[in-house]
Order: C-alpha cells, then structure tokens, then sequence
C-alpha cells in the first residue's frame, strides 16, 4: 500500500500558501496574514478548513469570485459594537480584522461584539474566537457556513449551512479550553474529507430525501446533515444565521451561495466575534485558576463503561499541535495531487 | 377517570402567587414583580418553570434559602457590561433587574452584556431574553442550571447542569422567533413533571450509570441527563456554565447546589443577559421584514415523510399563549394538591 500522508513543516507549508496568494495577485501583507491563519488552521487539526480549501480559494480569485485587493471598512460603530465590510475579500482578512477592533472596543468598554457582511469563508470557527485569548479575553465566533446543507427540523429544502460557533476561555497551567464545534453532527468540511480520501461516513451523519441514512460521501448532494439534538440543532443554526447573517446584511437561508460550487457569485458572508474582557468581570489570575480547577474536576470524573478518559473541549486540538510542531502537517496524497494542480496551472514550485 | 386538569386564568394565577410571596414576607412590589414572571412563564407553556415551581421557592423561603429582601446591587461595570450581585434574592428580581440594566446600556453603546451572581432559579430562560425584545432588541439568556444533572462526555459525576440558552430576535408580521432549549435532549423539569404526572420518559432522554436507557421518572436520581449532540452539548453545557457561573464569580461545577433537595444552603446562581440594539446595525424595519422572510422561507419547506409541518422556535410557545389568553392555564391535580399544601401551611385561600 503506498503511503498516504507525507508530513511538511508549518513554515513550510505557510511558505507555500503565501507564494499560491501571491501569484494570484494578493499584496503581500494580505497574502502572510492568510497563509498564516491558513497553516495555523492546519497546526491546530482542523484539517478540512486549512490548506485543504486553498484550491477553491484560489479559484475563486481567479475567477473573480473574492476581490483580491478589498477595501475593508468599519460601517457601523458604537461603544461595544461595530459592523465591517469586508469589500468580498477573504474571509481571513475580514475576520482578523473584526477580531482585533473588539478587542480594542472590549479593553475600552468591557465587552465588544463585531459583525461583519460581503466576507468569504474564514477557515475554522476557533482561528478568530482565539484572538481574544490572547489577550486574556474570552472570545465567542459564529459565522453562517458557506454553503447550505441543513433543511429546518423536518423539512427537505436546504436553508440552513452548518452555522458553527467558537468559544475560547483562558486558563491558568492548563491549555485554554477551547470549544469549536457545528451546529450539525458532522461538518461538511468532514464530509469532503471523506470524499477526498474515499472513506464512508458513520450513520447519524447525514440522511437523504426520504430520511434514511446516507453513508456515501459522494452522493452528499442527494441528503442532508443532521443538526445535533434534531430541533435544537435547527434552532441554534437558525440563530446563529440571524445574528452573524441578518444582523449584519449578509447573506442568510436562500440567499446563501454554495461557495463550494461556485466561483464567481458574490457569497457576502456574514460571521460576528465577540471579545470579552475577564478583567471587567473579575480578577483575571483567580479566574484562571478557577478554570484550571473546572478542568480538573472534569477530568478526575469516573467513567462510563466504553470510555478511558474524559476530554476537555480544545484538547485534542491542543495535543496535535504540539505533535505538528514537532512532526509537522499530515499532507494526503489526494491533497497533494489538488495542490499540484495549483502549482502547475501557477508555474510554480510544488509543495514537495 | 377524574378530570387531570383544571384551567385557571392568568390574573386568577398572578394573584395566587402573588398572596403566597406576599404571605411568605417578600415585599409588595417584588411581590408583584416575580408573579408576574412566574405566571408569564405558565402563559408561554413553560410548565416545569412557572407555578409548579412555587413549593420549592416558598420551601427555601421560608427556610431562610433564599433572601427575602435582598439588596441587589452592580458589583462591576463598563460601558458595555455590569455584574450584578443578587444578594441571594429571588432570581426573577436579579435577572429582571439584569435585563432592564442591558437594555439601557445596549441603547447608549450598541450591545451590553449583564451578568449576575448571588441569584436563585429564575424560571424559563426566554423571560429575561423577552425583555430586551420588547425595545426592538435581540436577547440572549444564559444560565448555570439548579442542579447537576449531567456528566462530562464519558463520565458518570455530575459536574453540569442543563445550562440553557434563549434568543429572542423581532420580526414585523409573524411572531417573534424565540428559541429556549437545554443543552440537553430534556430539560430537568420535564423529568419532574413526567413524575408529578406518573408517565414514563421517552429512551434518549437519561441513561443509567451503566449507560444503559433510564425511563422511570421516580429513578431519575440513579442517573444523568444526555447532552444534545454528545460531546457537543457537553461542550456546549461546559461553556455556558464558565461564561453564566465562572465569569460571574457564581458557583459552577463541584460547587453547584441542589436546588431542589436543599432548602437552607446559599446556591449562588450564575446567569448572563445580552442586549443586543438592532438599529445600531441595521434599519429596524428592515430587520424586521427580513425576519419575516426567514419565517416564510423555513415554514415554505417541502417536508420529510412522516412530518406535517416545519415549526418555528417559539411558534409552539405563542400559540400556547394565545390558548391560555382565552382558555386559561391549565393546572394539574397532582400540582393542585401541591399547592393546596402551601395554602394549608400558610393559612390562605386555595388556588380554587
């Protein structure tokens, strides 16, 4: 059997992404801030949302789909909030931006949430809810997916996409807990993944239009996913449209473009972060430490009979870092093969 | 058969709670503030939070549990933000209290977020996120739960509660979507009251400490509460908890009181409220319209076999309401003989 993966270095990998950016016309600052929250999506084992989206990326910047050269602007403003237009540049760009103005709005007022429409796909929901963190702040994203995939609780038209939500919390000698999770039981990002490596899905994932399980990854587009807690994952999806859609003048329900198909539509997606700042609240170490404390308590819990340990939100997420700082990025053969195509069409050098 | 249930009217049902605080030693107005919290609470259909929950309130009333004139007062705040310290008072005047705080603070400074300590239980998560909708603003309610019913994912210590969530968000011609749900498949009150009314839960809603499906209401104690969506509504759960208790300086985790089997210990309930003002983001009619929309796109769905209808969060809890205008509110026998109890101990008229 030949060998699936080969491992490269974040740098590596960071370097590459930003020679693809730069070829197809991003300025040079813009293309190290996304090859750099691209590689970090990978470091941190999101791997349906890093390197893994460049072809479609790439794409769509050639086609015209996302203005490679936006002008980002602030085009509401109070105290604690903000709305920016994201001009439809990268997603990356836009997010990273509205990450930094609520921080600067939450040191000053508390408490910031910034919405942003005419944004693209951003890569994991965490990238940006980690931003705060940095700061001893807790961070909270949403975004409305790129493309839908989720009918309403008992419906068969796809309004909905996996709308997910990111919350990062700062601890003491702990790592951070970090939740970043979709609205459905699987993301769609896993389930190209599957495709691209020619595996099944487990039952529970996605059903299809007569409400029986579907397992193949290349009939995705003949079911749906399921939301987690049948209605309830419908309801936060919702919600989760209407604030980081709606609320901003994005895109939300049929207006969603299936970035996934599609190169050129304009998609004006909407994601909001919110930055909080802990020492608002309440003294910042004792808070850490009271987060270290939850974090054993929930560890130190028995178990039930099949499991051999309890995980903390962000966990394994924080563990393939470290491996991948040491061992660097899994690269599939499949994806290797996608990025080639990039090289070639570019005409330059491969990733390896 | 003997009829189960007897309807009462909500002014009938407000002046009944009403007596009963007043009779306990809760001041006139407080009086009058959280009967009309409880009885909107029986209104919107949210059974297991409103009068049913009266025993348990005048119980750690009476037992000095809870504060009876509580002096409730902002411990911390920004422009965008407040913690309240609820001075171990009757939650529904903390969180009521906390509601109008943000709404004022949301007008002046686009969003504001309220969190409280020192609370008890409030009721019905969508109550507090009712009131910013009222000044054309979204809600969000959060809340650390009474009591610890569920374990981390993989675990049998009960280290969390049900932690629910409710959004609130205006729309023009349809109802307003409000969404309220635990973040587990069933809320804990939806057990009690499959005990008050000797039915048999649903498999999918507990299971045993040998992970096995637990159904008996009366053995509810012998095991937890699933979260929605596995490891995410654990995820989920542990997060609100962090942002209502941790943040706040309130009890979470090891630290949660019993609410329910303890009437004298200080429970130190956590809550948040956001106020989020729409004209800071967008043109309200707007809004509003664009809500409505979303209403007609979701119901317009075709529908999976086996369903009727695709329902709206909160058309169920609205249509209720408009039910109960008319009909009243139901009233159970076996809550009538607890509520016959309180009048007995306290030497007042009946409910009827």
């Amino acid at each position: 059997m030949a060998e699936k993966f080969k491992h490269i270095s974040e740098s590596h990998l960071k370097g590459y992404i930003k020679n693809v950016l730069l070829t197809v016309g991003l300025p040079e600052n813009d293309s190290d801030i996304v090859a750099g929250l691209m590689s970090d999506a990978d470091m941190i084992g999101s791997d349906a949302h890093g390197v893994f989206r460049l072809p479609q990326y790439v794409k769509r910047l050639i086609a015209g789909g996302i203005n490679k050269i936006p002008n980002i602007v602030i085009e509401k403003e109070k105290n604690s909030m903000a709305v920016i237009n994201g001009d439809n540049g990268m997603g990356h760009l836009v997010m990273e931006r509205a990450a930094n103005i609520a921080v600067k709005k939450a040191k000053e007022n508390g408490v910031a949430w910034v919405g942003a429409n005419s944004s693209n796909h951003a890569g994991p929901a965490s990238l940006y809810a980690r931003i705060p963190l940095k700061n001893d702040m807790i961070g909270i994203y949403v975004a409305v997916g790129s493309s839908n995939h989720v009918p309403p609780w008992g419906g068969k038209d796809m309004l909905l996409s996996t709308n997910p939500i990111a919350i990062t919390v700062p601890s003491n000698e702990r790592p951070p807990i970090i939740l970043d999770m979709a609205t459905t039981v699987a993301a769609y990002g896993k389930v190209k993944e599957k495709l691209q490596r020619k595996e099944e899905m487990p039952v529970g994932w996605m059903i299809d239009k007569q409400g029986m399980p579907l397992t193949d990854p290349s009939k995705s587009n003949e079911g749906f996913l399921l939301p987690i807690g049948e209605a309830k994952g419908y309801g936060l999806a919702l919600m989760f449209g209407i604030l980081a859609g709606t609320l901003n003048g994005a895109a939300f329900g049929k207006a969603v473009v299936d970035f996934n198909a599609d190169a050129t539509s304009f998609t004006n997606t909407g994601h909001f972060i919110i930055a909080i700042d802990i020492a608002a609240f309440i003294d910042v170490s004792l808070f850490k430490n009271n987060i270290d404390e939850v974090w054993s308590q929930m560890k130190g819990s028995a178990l039930l009979p099949g499991f051999d340990e309890i995980r903390l939100p962000g966990e394994r997420s924080h563990k393939i870092y470290q491996d991948r700082k040491v061992n660097g990025v899994p690269i599939h053969s499949n994806l290797k093969n996608a990025l080639d195509n990039i090289s070639n069409e570019l005409n330059i050098q491969k990733i390896f």
